[in-house]
């Protein structure tokens, strides 16, 4: 019974870095209540390299019983010819899009590898790197320096997701993220740390329910008073009431990615960012 | 005449984070010589929203006399039926390929959106929230103390790209990447800092080209003997002599995006991370 059968395996095969097939397939798979086995072949740049890919494929498929399934970005045509050999289910999203997209541009596609190639030259990637730089040395408030240059600065308690969101902010997008620590001393006084108040517009606040907290301090430091659940309930309701109070913008991070966080911030600060 | 007129427009529509679709656009449009305006519409989950964003679509068709192009990853049917009638041109990732997967793993799909959704209590998240955590604290040999639990640790020449690279090894691939600065103290002696002797295994080096580096470095001091390009010269002479001497593998990350230098990265030393 075909129920009773694993899954077929997956397979991403890319002539760049595999990138854009990874997350093309995954996207479609997320779609399916399915766990299969996923490699990633990149670089499968030449026609060798093409009919060891389709080994590995048709192996596969021998184990198996059945034909994997191929997600491919590939705009060599001689490796996508013997690619399309291969005795998996091969999903092809250039050949599929790419003709509408010739008709609608009035010019023919030029099989260029990958998007990543001629990036490194451009003000777009020099903007990321100078960008992650950027949110390093503003890491949970190291530096009050140059804040007037940030995109945004993320407040919160510690470890409610400001750095992994300040650095996926910048290295996906660019935007030079601050991030800068609420912490007992500010709740006691009832006001921002001093070095932020000339940046109120810029500010944006993380949250998280206290379990939540707890545990990621837990795993830090066990069985401190900074990780207990009354000292993080304590923490939590204290800066959003201050946020609420200085009128700081803020969400919870507790169910969400830091791929969401960023769009949802970048969606509220900087709507800009979302159209270049 | 058609090759007077601009391009038109592009959109990225999901209901989730939009980053597939921006994925998705991009990688097809990288096979054309355009330069698009793109606007990306990120969690587009009513049909109200989709409305808005109908009107934003046909809004640029009047104003560039032509269709946009409107890449679109929607699993709420409600939307998409709204979506599909604006006047651009629409290219579905999902409706394509869902269809011959359904048909291939026996089973319907279950319209769920994105795939972020649920991503935060996977065990491959908090692998990339530790690594990313794990990279900082060992971002440019700031520590020696855990290397053990390395993946992998890049050295190079301060400036070569080892601490972007760390980062997206980690923010991307959940990757445990140090990274240790290789110094004019180390080329005197023509040996390896002693704290990375017992870690040989898990080395792997970047280089990079001495113009290129002189230019890097003189955004930070300029005038300075580091950024000097003979200082730069002979930094990478010595890096590249004590590898090879060492038996360190490397590449150079001169004309190399980060995507690509973890790719490859990832290709050499831990290959079964190409697997999951």
């Amino acid at each position: 019974m075909q129920r009773d059968m694993p899954n077929p395996s997956v397979f991403f095969v890319s002539d760049g870095t595999g990138i854009t097939a990874e997350t093309f397939g995954n996207a479609i798979l997320a779609q399916f209540d399915v766990h299969p086995h996923r490699v990633r072949l990149p670089f499968v740049d030449t026609v060798d390299k093409a009919h060891r890919a389709v080994e590995r494929i048709n192996h596969a498929a021998r184990n198996e019983g059945r034909p994997p399934i191929v997600f491919i970005t590939l705009v060599n045509a001689d490796v996508l010819h013997v690619i399309r050999e291969c005795s998996g289910l091969v999903l092809d999203m250039f050949t599929t899009f790419i003709e509408p997209l010739e008709t609608a541009f009035g010019i023919k596609s030029n099989h260029r590898i990958g998007q990543f190639s001629e990036v490194t030259s451009s003000s777009r990637y020099a903007d990321r790197m100078d960008a992650i730089n950027f949110a390093l040395m503003h890491d949970d408030g190291q530096s009050s320096r140059n804040l007037a240059l940030a995109d945004v600065i993320l407040v919160g308690v510690s470890r409610s997701g400001k750095t992994p969101t300040s650095l996926y902010l910048a290295m996906q997008h660019g935007v030079r993220a601050a991030n800068y620590p609420l912490i007992p001393e500010d709740f006691s006084r009832m006001s921002l740390p001093s070095a932020l108040v000339p940046h109120r517009t810029k500010l944006f606040g993380l949250s998280i329910a206290p379990e939540r907290l707890s545990a990621i301090r837990t795993e830090r430091k066990p069985g401190s008073n900074y990780a207990s659940l009354p000292n993080c309930v304590e923490e939590v309701a204290e800066a959003e009431r201050l946020m609420r109070r200085e009128g700081i913008r803020w969400l919870s991070s507790t169910h969400k990615s830091i791929e969401e966080i960023a769009t949802t911030i970048l969606q509220l600060i900087r709507p800009d960012r979302l159209e270049y």
